[in-house]
């Protein structure tokens, strides 16, 4: 950021949700512009796996090609009932300035500097104070609800800016999906390497939506399970094995635009260089699966547990081939193996950027663990994961051990530049 | 470890739990002694905050004066109706074997080369291969329950091993537990620097123990709200205050005696070495707390938030001066502040070495984060906790933002010498 003049969104922006929030109106969004620290990239948040910042203002918003970090803290809103399209676009206008400021690693205002007769709250809630940004990143989206019409009136006058694809999700073969942990008008993606900076980030965001939108649904992601750069090594999910090997890598740019961003004459100019968010609350029966046999686990995903190389041969890296068969001339790569039925090849070259994380939620009541994976995709149109997870949920022998039990389908837009607030596009 | 030959404790040893598992027989614990990654320390893992691997086999347990890790993953269990004594002594064998493995980086068992004609589950659920070991501590410990009779049977013929101490903590005002958040027959804590490498030793223990205990109720924490070592900064709770400033620091060896360490004569010879554990699972009423002035907030806790000094004055590690008055006549520090009520000068003197962790666990259906702490405590006898939180349930003015919905406690057997397993003495 340049430093020392204000940027133009900062004039005027609503002080509501924090004044909401004061018995008095004292309170006021902190617009010091503090010294920066390591900023990394001017476009999108690609960068190091270790980068401690990346700043929030870019082409493409921060969190989809960014390295992934560790730590997740996902939440989804809904508008509150009457809210208005001003009040919505007061809302994008300070969730805009806050993000820039906690990404760079600053509290959100006054920590404790506000008093006076009445005194006030402060309001940066304080748990971040003193820890690094973490490589903070904060990813906004919009729910196709945010554009239909409630009783017949269009809520906040955006029908006629929805982009075509952007509609519910089909149903799937073997969704048992929870309306609790589906949808949303709004949601916020914050990823960090300290979950407490990752938490700060949601909690501070939920504060200053009062009155205006309130959580759906949120969830906790403790481990990544895909690379999304070349620098970083391929983690493990819960059934014990590598994931996103063959992930869509900040370093392929052709594939980046090809798959990620939508193009301009995709649909509605205010979504070109945004991408398509859909995520997927996966409970895995870790228990059933931990009870499986070696060969019979390595057969469902068509890879080596150890090295996570293809059952085709080679190692992790090297292209899988479905074609090779074993001595009973049955292919290496079963069938149904999962590693065949997500290849592009098979799903007309689409291609997913997979940015997911572990979770485990407490345990159920036979004392079974509620874990599995928090599915996160980017992609240019969300028909990509469709196909990709029909061919899944028809075929998949990994069904067994899954339960799709919640999701969520959202349109990121762009980055915002510097004096402008985050879909900014859609509203004018 | 010492290197070429297997602990007495390993020969004989019980692989129900993984037989029990597989479908064939052909599953063991992994004996094979691995070389060792750092290690720090010969007893009860004292070291820096940023040692690797803390030695399992210990005069004391290890996670107790253990610089406190950033995350952790409890998990409480109940034994299954119909486990025997015999069989309860061969779960705490292999539960030993595992956490002995884990802590030192190592996997539990065989990883991939288990085959045979029927095949066998990988001993090993895999998703901590690559990791290291982070720091990781398992510390186990033994419910009131387990030494109760159940319908008049001495279900393991322990109860005239029972400490008179070890009974269920009394009903403290204000107190809303829930049964399925509260008690337990046997307890873990692991406390790692990674989460997936201590959600990994717990899913592991819990797989072992299959047929025999299944868990009760599991706690994640991300963030650690307490130094145990004078090399930790002071972390934040999500009050947004500093905790922990004045707790029992592994530094201070005499008040670890004191005030941690079960003393031989304080009870039956099987516990000395070992302490007293409580957690209680405390909802903070986030949103409430955060519509709080600042200087209301700090007359409630008693320090400053920023730096965390008491407001008697001086800086975060001055001792607080509960007589100081201001201009009106009134004391610094409030009469109802938490850092007066829960001070030793007004508790005879009892200390507790705290050790717990913030936690959200999603959020209730008003949209409110279900946020808190889990509160850990170690300590001599549970008398000590015991007088502390009811000097706070009766008068403490930060009630109005928490409420205690889980409690437990648990003797902590000394630790385990190699060769033996935990809480041996107890079954001798």
């Amino acid at each position: 950021m340049s430093g020392a003049s204000l940027p133009d969104a900062t004039r005027g922006v609503s002080r509501r949700g924090l004044l909401g929030l004061a018995g008095a109106g004292l309170a006021g969004l902190g617009l010091g512009v503090a010294g920066d620290r390591a900023t990394i990239a001017a476009t999108g948040g690609t960068g190091t796996a270790s980068a401690s910042s990346y700043p929030f203002y870019a082409g493409h918003q921060a969190g989809i090609v960014t390295p992934a970090q560790d730590r997740l803290h996902f939440a989804s809103f809904d508008l509150t009932p009457g809210t208005s399209r001003a009040e919505l676009i007061e809302l994008l206008r300070d969730w805009t300035l806050a993000a820039a400021a906690m990404t760079a690693g600053r509290d959100i205002g006054e920590f404790g500097a506000v008093d006076g007769p009445y005194g006030a709250p402060p309001e940066d809630t304080g748990e971040a104070q003193g820890l690094d940004p973490a490589g903070l990143t904060i990813t906004f989206g919009f729910g196709p609800t945010l554009f239909e019409t409630a009783d017949g009136t269009d809520r906040f006058g955006l029908a006629a800016q929805r982009p075509a694809e952007l509609v519910h999700l089909p149903h799937f073969p073997g969704d048992m999906l929870k309306e609790g942990q589906s949808g949303g008008d709004l949601c916020i993606q914050a990823c960090a390497n300290d979950p407490q900076v990752a938490v700060h980030a949601v909690r501070n965001l939920s504060r200053i939506a009062f009155g205006r939108a309130a959580i759906r649904w949120s969830q906790l992601g403790f481990g990544r399970t895909s690379s999304t750069s070349t620098s970083q090594a391929t983690p493990r999910n819960l059934f014990g094995f590598k994931d996103g090997t063959a992930n869509i890598k900040a370093e392929e740019p052709a594939a980046v635009n090809d798959q990620v961003w939508v193009q301009p004459g995709d649909g509605p100019a205010w979504l070109a260089g945004g991408s398509y968010l859909v995520t997927r609350r996966i409970r895995m029966t870790i228990e059933t699966w931990d009870r499986t046999i070696l060969r019979e686990q390595e057969a469902i995903i068509g890879r080596s547990k150890g090295e996570g190389a293809p059952l085709s041969g080679g190692s992790e890296f090297t292209e899988p081939d479905f074609t090779k068969t074993g001595e009973d001339a049955a292919p290496l790569i079963d069938r149904a193996a999962h590693v065949r039925l997500a290849h592009p090849t098979r799903n007309g070259g689409h291609r997913l950027l997979r940015r997911g994380y572990n979770f485990v939620d407490g345990n159920d009541e036979l004392g079974r663990l509620d874990a599995g994976l928090f599915f996160i995709s980017f992609q240019r149109s969300p028909e990509q994961f469709s196909a990709v997870q029909l061919s899944l949920a028809r075929n998949d022998a990994l069904n067994e051990y899954t339960r799709h039990v919640g999701s969520a389908l959202f349109a990121v837009p762009p980055g915002a530049r510097e004096g402008a607030y985050i879909g900014q596009a859609l509203f004018t």
